[in-house]
């Protein structure tokens, strides 16, 4: 069994002036079944707690399940259980437990040298879309005064695949499945905190050294290489196989690329590496702090 | 497998200017505990949301994981994982997992009509605690002033035991698993909102009424009756049992109290009655409510 828990905070995972109730439901569940993918494990049931200011108990309420149950039946989730309490701002804490085969969950820990490193999908959608959004919101909604829908962002057609990879990401639990039932990955995590942090988690679970090949990177239309880099909250898969291991480009629908290596940690070495046209330089963590 | 998820929130279920962190950490977790205690479980692991404001994460940070594992290890309850945030106002959301025999689990829907209601340990300390503290805290600790200790607030050695129920609130797992052992209980509930509200938790979930008799109530010394009707955080046991079950007068050094029974519903009686020497009255469920 598997379980998670992560915490989405007012003000500092969310904004009640710039993100629709749909998308924080949505986001919320997300976080946590994003987890579970990176362990290649099944959701089995999902337990919220929630603190909210008195007038967000009614409509406001309705439409933050809306997206949390669309998601949530997109993935067998039921809600089994949680908590609910009156809270100057707004809290959802999601917790989720899951199954995975004995002794296959899927770890960041058993990364080695030689091993190849792939991610899922694009990166860098997400952070590209909260720049956008920052815009569209910072525009047109008065400060403080919250969302009541999606709609009132009257968001243009032309930019909803700009935005949406931040509003709404996709778990990518059928590829966590896949890697699970095909015993090919030796490590993942999935990229909440930005790619050159979670690969620093990897490195540092693993010890190892890795070494990233820019021009590899599978990045967003809208996004640009920083972003792809840093920014949080892709959700995609972060994984390791052995050089053996024969991975298709696609699993379930979502690209899959090869995108740099595990290396031996030598001491005057940086832990992770960016390797460009111009050769290689030191790729700092510069992602999502819990503290900053 | 039971799972249960409680949110405690700065402000609302605490107050940092008077809860000393060693406190905040031992009532989260109790919150928690007394949740299996009531389904007969025995914990398995804790898993810990945390969002704290910046100057919290230190000191205040040790201090409350002191409270937090000095209860976790009194009931050898590992700490298997969590999630930490910046957060403008401290929150801290519980789950617990714990295990029980399978069919065994003591729920809040089997009471019957005949069936005797008990009471584990004493009712109203709590809330006597939490007057008692707020007559200290107001006088002493400048509003707005985070306690670091306990000591801080100089509690007089003669007024702990009149504290102590509301500072560090004792779950009653011992007495859970011994009702599931011996298969003696019908129904149970943990008192976390107040008496009149948790019997009428327990008589909705089973289509029942229920008659207390106010008499047999084992108030704790510094308590009034009104405390123990509807005082929160009590975190006692209120259960169930048909009235050929023999019951002891205590489970694990802790008193058990047979303090009323379950009656029929009839339409136009009261859920709950309460029977003094004068008669008998309705008593409405006034304890805590999740938005008042």
């Amino acid at each position: 069994m598997a379980v998670t828990t992560d915490l989405s905070i007012g003000g500092r995972h969310f904004r009640l002036e710039q993100h629709a109730p749909e998308s924080i439901g949505h986001r919320a569940l997300a976080r946590g079944l994003s987890d579970l993918a990176a362990m290649g494990a099944r959701p089995l049931a999902a337990f919220l707690s929630l603190g909210l200011p008195r007038e967000l108990a009614g409509r406001w309420l309705n439409r933050f399940f809306d997206g949390f149950f669309a998601l949530a039946d997109a993935h067998n989730t039921p809600l089994a259980g949680g908590d609910l309490a009156e809270s100057t701002i707004p809290v959802a804490d999601i917790v989720l437990a899951g199954a995975v085969p004995s002794g296959k969950a899927l770890l960041r820990s058993r990364a080695k040298p030689g091993h190849l490193l792939y991610v899922t999908g694009r990166l860098g959608g997400a952070a590209a879309g909260l720049a956008q959004l920052n815009k569209l919101a910072g525009a047109r909604v008065p400060h403080g005064s919250p969302l009541n829908s999606l709609r009132e962002l009257r968001i243009p057609a032309s930019l909803r695949d700009t935005l949406n990879p931040h509003l709404f990401p996709q778990p990518r639990l059928a590829q966590g499945l896949w890697l699970t039932r095909h015993s090919l990955a030796s490590a993942a995590i999935d990229l909440s905190d930005g790619l050159s942090t979670d690969l620093a988690h990897l490195c540092n679970e693993s010890g190892v050294n890795a070494e990233l090949n820019a021009d590899a990177l599978p990045i967003y239309p809208t996004a640009t290489l920083a972003q792809a880099l840093h920014g949080g909250e892709d959700y995609e898969l972060l994984f390791t196989a052995p050089p053996s291991a024969r991975l298709p480009r696609r699993i379930a629908g979502v690209p899959v690329t090869l995108i740099g290596r595990i290396v031996r940690p030598r001491a005057p070495m940086p832990q992770v590496c960016l390797i460009t046209a111009h050769g290689s330089q030191p790729l700092a963590p510069r992602g999502w702090q819990h503290f900053s």
